[in-house]
């Protein structure tokens, strides 16, 4: 499935945080999908503030990712709804608790502090000292899914990239762009007479790109602007230090040389454990293992695991199970933040208190 | 709060099923409050059936008894709702499993069979041969407030009545009606003209019930065709085997003796636990305890606890771990259902199986 096209250029620039100031935190959350969102809301009803990082320049993780447009059916008393519309949703369900957003941005460090507080750094360089961790990372994050060539990967952001950051740097070469979804087509036609020559090479002749814009390519294939390939790139030579040229295996099952100066793939987006399973986190086949099932805390004090990426006896990996997590997370994550404060359960139909805080009005009770 | 305006005698007409035969089942569903309602979907899910039984004579349950019409605020992806809309909402979603319910009636007998099923039976003698039972029973059943005064409880159902079952047999009667509500105040307004006399007794001036209701018995009393009277039940007197007079303590503190025939009390209703504390269910704190947070089964294999009625650490009492319980236990009781069968975890967003069941056409997937 290709997913790479909501990620274009005006999203990915180059942000750099690291000379900032850390931002002091009571509750930081990593992951942004419905479970994270959520998080913020039971956080929220506690009157503790989040900050949520997510790797994806969007809210909404693997919903919003995997099936924007899919309907769900087991959303609790949402007889139907798409993953965007659950997102958005949510979205106005924690509208009143006002939380930070750190997107396109993957937490790198997360590491003790001698006041029993965390260091958490992320990709981008944004810093935070926090007193508790959620992480609701789902699958892990979404990583462009890699070329296969033994030792390409050397090449990565010099002559093989995955994303564009700044397209200028492609003006001028002899490009190739792998993928048949709307990343590769939209580059292709964007980079077409900027770039010295473009040669768009996918696996078969069908695309899930936009037909317009598999239209225009072909047109433009027919003028003689660029090349389209059907194929597969199979290996690659290296010539004093560069990426020289490609191997492209075509369905006649030949294999044909192909030079190029870059090579942009866009094959969509993987999702990887990444930085997390370095963390000295209880990992059970790439999932985090809570302690008990009462608070979803991992096996690391502060640190609480909810969601997709949890594990514990009777685990299934539903939405509606991420939400019931963070509840209990939330409770279970207060006392770190107010060590003094007795925390009472209150009920959103009856409570004042969170009224308040949901900034709605009070029913009259008789 | 007055709760028993809904119950009228239009709902409440003598069934008795005790001479039909049981009814096989594979799952029985004691609660048709949200959590109860919830169960009916991931039972559906699994291709398991469910009968809901219920002792209101609505689905809904406290939802709908308690906060028909205010807002919750908490459940995920619902970012305000009311307990009825909650409750047309979860309608909808189990429309395509077809329950079957079986309203006003409690459960009064659960015994286990020779081949390992339940015998389950209601107060109107609905009877059931069913493989597995989920108590959703929230707090326990609704039952009416009774009225304090030693030993007055020999009359029920003879003088003392506190629903209203067949309003023939009161015409012709000296009658007190107590109670400040809709029940109270629509069968003072039935009853005048055919009930011999009619006197209102309520422990204030204000009242819960609709003010043209109000209006209507303050101009009757005007009229002098009933009686309004301010004052508490604290005592009563015993004639000939009869209940010949009650006692009624006015605001200035005075007691004064009111004979009468009927005395009809409408004090609302309360949740009681019922004949659940028979079972040999393990409880604490009128709570049942689950054998662990993977299934929510009690300690009697079969039986699940599923809401606010269960305990387990760390439990909390909100309507989204009653769901997250749900799904858990429809898992957890497949294998008495099917025992042959291996369940496997399956989304409603890309398992066609499920979309069959659930009555939806299956997307397209690339």
């Amino acid at each position: 499935m290709e997913t790479s096209a909501k990620i274009d250029a005006s999203t990915l620039t180059i942000i750099n945080n690291s000379n900032n100031p850390p931002i002091e935190a009571d509750a930081v959350i990593i992951g942004a999908g419905p479970v994270g969102l959520f998080q913020v809301f039971e956080l929220g009803l506690l009157e503790i503030k989040a900050h949520v990082i997510d790797s994806l320049p969007v809210v909404g993780g693997q919903c919003v990712e995997l099936y924007p447009d899919k309907p769900i059916y087991d959303i609790p008393a949402v007889p139907v709804c798409t993953g965007q519309e659950l997102t958005d949703n949510l979205l106005k369900q924690i509208a009143p608790f006002d939380p930070t957003f750190h997107l396109s941005q993957e937490v790198t460090v997360v590491e003790r502090r001698e006041d029993n507080r965390f260091n958490v750094e992320t990709s981008v360089g944004t810093r935070f000292i926090t007193k508790t961790i959620f992480i609701a990372a789902g699958v892990g994050s979404f990583q462009p899914r890699t070329i296969k060539s033994e030792g390409i990967d050397q090449f990565n952001d010099s002559q093989l990239f995955y994303r564009v950051k700044d397209p200028l740097q492609f003006h001028g070469k002899n490009l190739v762009i792998c993928g048949g979804g709307d990343s590769a087509l939209d580059w292709a036609l964007n980079l077409v007479g900027k770039a010295e020559s473009v040669v768009l090479l996918h696996r078969r002749e069908d695309f899930r790109a936009a037909p317009a814009s598999v239209a225009k390519m072909k047109q433009l294939c027919e003028d003689l602007e660029m090349q389209f390939l059907v194929g597969q790139v199979t290996g690659h030579e290296v010539k004093d230090g560069k990426l020289s040229e490609i191997k492209v295996t075509g369905p006649d099952g030949v294999t044909r040389r192909m030079p190029l100066d870059t090579l942009l793939v866009f094959f969509g987006l993987s999702p990887k454990l990444g930085p997390i399973a370095e963390w000295s986190l209880d990992i059970e086949r790439k999932q985090l293992k809570v302690v008990d099932t009462e608070k979803f805390e991992t096996n690391i004090p502060g640190i609480f695991a909810v969601g997709d990426i949890n594990t514990y006896p009777g685990k299934k990996k539903l939405i509606l199970s991420g939400f019931h997590e963070a509840a209990l997370a939330a409770f279970g994550a207060a006392p770190y933040i107010f060590p003094d404060k007795k925390i009472h359960m209150q009920y959103t139909t009856t409570s004042p208190k969170l009224h308040k805080i949901l900034g709605v009005e009070s029913p009259v009770f008789d």
